[in-house]
């Protein structure tokens, strides 16, 4: 059995986060799916999904983190051929990726207490971003 | 059909690795899937599910490069907030992400011969870690 | 219902990166799934399977960050022990990863506009690379 839905949200870019596990739980539930897989991808070239425990301290590391491996003023091809400046977004993205697939048990996403599915906006500026939730199972 | 299994193991920290390799294909014997895809999940939000060729000299340069992109004595607001003073672990750990799915074919996962699936606790003690498998297929 | 193709192409290595875009979207329809996931695995242990917007600029991107992040003059255990002097290439493959997962919906893979699923070979030398791509779904 296959069903799937969209999570939309506004976003503010420079590697915006927010917490999507809420949201995915809930979209497991509708699917009415007990055991199997979820995968939730992230669509577009500048944001990532990945895991994290969600509480503010951490939220900041990840900024941190970010911007020493891959910093904003990096020399980019991509942003001087272009001049649209997110060069680091996209690389960002290819580093920390765009999708995460969890397993399900019992109706419920399988996660650590402290883990969590979050969704990085890497891009330069506030947009709508979509994240497709996909489960599979019995 | 879904079918799964959780591998417990005990761990020392700091990046400590071992390989999954072996009991992953047996617990996909175990299924009876035949084709479809295996999900390994690492739960808790300080180890990583990752691949690599298993050998001692990879391994080691594994500790290096995590040492080097995120340096166990890296500044964290995590660690300072906390007091726990793994706010390395949570970065390594979100940077190379908890997750791997791989094929299935013939009721074996489909590897190159020097890839073996790993898990890496980069916590900074020692604790017992739970693995989940996930196999799904027909 | 499960699916798979593999994708076999030349690469000449130091992060030579192709789109297999194009490639996966034929194996989806070949397969006849209306909406499910695509797993993409690259078979082998110095390869990565990613996304980003194919475009030449970003394609340099990607591999001034992977010089950048994992150079390839970087001192490695594996290499001097068994001298083939590819260490690098076997952490830039487990850093950035060997597969995606990724939704289909009615016979299409779901991606944003600017988003492609490259390999990346990250070896030394030219070689043959073989791609897995399992579809699963309904």
């Amino acid at each position: 059995m296959v069903y799937f839905e969209e999570i939309s949200l506004q976003t503010v870019g420079f590697s915006d986060i927010h917490d999507l596990t809420g949201q995915i739980s809930a979209i497991i539930k509708r699917s009415g799916v007990s055991n199997g897989l979820v995968n939730v991808f992230g669509i577009g070239s500048t944001n990532t999904i990945t895991i994290v425990e969600y509480e503010p301290a951490l939220v900041e590391d990840v900024k941190d983190i970010l911007e020493k491996l891959v910093p904003s003023s990096m020399r980019s091809r991509h942003s001087e051929t272009w001049g649209d400046d997110n060069g680091f977004s996209h690389m960002r993205a290819t580093l920390f990726g765009c999708e995460v697939t969890a397993p399900i048990e019992n109706g419920s996403v399988v996660l650590g207490t402290w883990q969590q599915i979050i969704v990085i906006d890497h891009d330069n500026s506030s947009r709508t971003r979509r994240v497709r939730v996909t489960v599979m199972g019995e």
